[in-house]
C-alpha cells in the first residue's frame, strides 16, 4: 500500500476533515488532498465517494474550508475527495506566473506539451492514481464513486465522467467551463498542455465528449446569472445544445442573482450532494 | 445617517452576503464589516440581529467564510453582523508584532494605556456605534440584538452580554476565553491595554462581572474538549463555578474530540442560531 502522511485531521460533523500528503508518481512531484470521513466510516461500512475538482487557483482547501459541505455529507454518509487543482512546486518556467496557467490551473488532462508532460497528468492522477490510493487508505466503495466540480473543476467534472463513466457514475457542477475550445481560458491552456492538435483539444471538451454520446446518467449543473464570466468564459448554452442533440441527460439550473464564488456553491451544495446520493444509492 | 461604503455584495442562499466600510469616530480609522441579510429583510420587515465576535487574528471575512452561518440564518430569519477584530492600519508602534495583541487582538475593551487608548475602543464600537450604524442601514429590530463569539470573540460575547444586557439580550460562545485574569492571553492584553489596575481589568473578565449579578439569559457555551487551548487558556470550569455563584443560566456543553477551529464552529453553529432566535423569538 503506497504511503500517506497525516498533515492533519480535525473532527467535524462526527466524522474527520483531513489533509494528507503523498508522493504521486504520474505527476513526479508530492501532492496533497483533502478527505471528509463522515461519522458512518467509523461504522465499517463501505461508503460512496464524491470527489470535488476545484477550479483556478485553488487548493484542497478551498471547498474543504469554504462550501459547507461536511454537514451534508455527515447526513448522507458520503466521503468527499479533494484534489490540489495541478501539480506543486515543480519548478517549470513560467510555472507561477499566471493565475489561469501552470500552477493552480491542470485542467484535469494529461499535458503532451514539454515541459508541461512530465508533470502536468492530472487526468491520470484524478481518475486512477488518487481513486486507488483514497481507495486503500479511507472506506470507499469503488463501486459508487462521483465527481464534480467548479468552473475548470466543472469542466473536470464533465470531462472526467463522460469519459470515465464506471469510475465516476454520477456528475454535477457548478459554473462549469463546457466548452473550452471556445472560450479564452480553455484556449489558452490547451495550447499550452497539448500543443496545435485540435483533435486532441476535442478529447477534453464536454461539448465535444457528448458528440461521441451520452453517459446515460443525469448531469446537474447549476449556474449563476451575475457570474462575472458567464458569456466570455461559460457559455452553458452550448451544453445544452450538445447534451440535447447527444441525448444527455441533465438539468442545469440558472440561479439568479448569483455570481461565480463561494457563496454561490455553498447556497446549492446541499442539492449536489443530494444529487449524487441519490444516484449513487447512498 | 453615517454613510458606509458597499466593497462587496454578494447572493447567498437567497439573501445578501455584503462586505462594508466607514469611518470610525470612536476607533479614530475606516473599518470594515460584513453583514449577511437574510432573504426575509427584503419583505420589509424588521430582524433579529446576531453579532459574531471573531477571534484572535481574524478579519470579518473570517466566520463569513467558514462557519456555514448563511444557510441557517436565511431558514430563522437572522440578520448577522461580523465585526473586524481590532483597529486597522493606525500605525501605533508594535502593532503588528504579535498575533495576541495589537491589531487583530482588540479583545473587545476600551483601552485607557497610550498609546492605544486613542484607537483601540472596541467596546465603544461593538455596543454604539456599530448597532446604530447597522440599524441606520439595514431593517434590524433593536429590541431583538444576541451577541456569540469564538475564543477571544466568546470573552467579547460573555462580557458585553452581561455588561450591556439589554443591548445584547441573548448570547453564545465557542471556546470563549472565560476567566481572562487569570490567563495569559487575558493578562498579556488587560495589562498592554489597561495597565496595572486590576479594578478596571474585572471590568471586562465574564467570571468577575458575574459576582454583580446573572443576567437572566441563559447563554450557551459549547468547548471542544481536544482544544489545544483548553487548559492554559479557556479553562471553562471557571465559568461553570461563577454561574452556579452567580445564578446565572447556562449550558456548557463539553464536545469530545472537536479543536479550536471552525470546523468545530461549523459543526455546532446550527445550535447557536437556533438559540438566538428562540431566545429573541424570531
Amino acid at each position: 500500500m503506497t504511503a500517506i502522511e497525516t498533515v492533519s485531521e480535525q473532527a467535524c460533523f462526527g466524522g474527520v476533515q483531513g489533509f494528507y500528503r503523498h508522493r504521486s508518481d504520474v505527476c513526479g512531484c508530492d501532492m496533497t488532498f483533502a478527505v471528509y470521513s463522515p461519522p458512518q466510516a467509523k461504522a465499517g461500512a463501505r461508503l460512496p465517494a464524491v470527489t470535488y475538482l476545484a477550479g483556478l487557483t485553488c487548493t484542497p482547501e478551498t471547498f474543504t474550508i469554504k462550501a459547507g459541505a461536511q454537514r451534508v455529507a455527515a447526513e448522507l454518509g458520503l466521503i468527499l475527495v479533494m484534489p490540489d487543482t495541478s501539480p506543486r512546486g515543480v519548478d517549470l518556467p513560467g510555472e507561477d506566473e499566471a493565475y489561469d496557467f501552470g500552477s493552480g490551473a491542470g485542467f484535469y488532462l494529461d499535458a503532451t506539451q514539454e515541459p508541461w508532460a512530465h508533470h502536468y497528468q492530472m487526468e491520470s492522477y484524478v481518475t486512477r492514481e488518487l481513486p486507488n490510493l483514497v481507495a486503500a487508505h479511507f472506506p470507499v466503495d469503488e463501486n459508487r464513486r462521483g465527481v464534480m466540480g467548479h468552473s475548470m473543476g466543472g469542466h473536470g467534472a464533465l470531462t472526467l465522467h463522460l469519459k470515465h463513466p464506471r469510475l465516476y457514475r454520477s456528475c454535477s457542477a457548478f459554473a462549469p467551463i463546457v466548452a473550452p475550445m471556445q472560450v479564452p481560458w480553455g484556449e489558452k491552456a490547451f495550447a499550452g498542455y497539448l500543443g496545435d492538435d485540435r483533435d486532441a483539444w476535442a478529447r477534453h471538451d464536454a461539448c465535444e465528449l457528448l458528440k461521441q454520446g451520452a453517459s446515460g446518467a443525469e448531469i446537474l449543473i447549476d449556474q449563476g446569472e451575475a457570474d462575472q464570466f458567464l458569456t466570455r468564459e461559460l457559455q452553458p448554452e452550448r451544453f445544452e445544445q450538445a447534451a440535447d442533440a447527444a441525448g444527455q441527460p441533465y438539468r442545469l439550473r440558472r440561479q439568479p442573482g448569483y455570481d461565480h464564488s463561494y457563496y454561490f456553491i455553498q447556497t446549492f451544495v446541499e442539492d449536489h450532494l443530494r444529487h449524487h446520493a441519490a444516484a449513487l444509492g447512498a
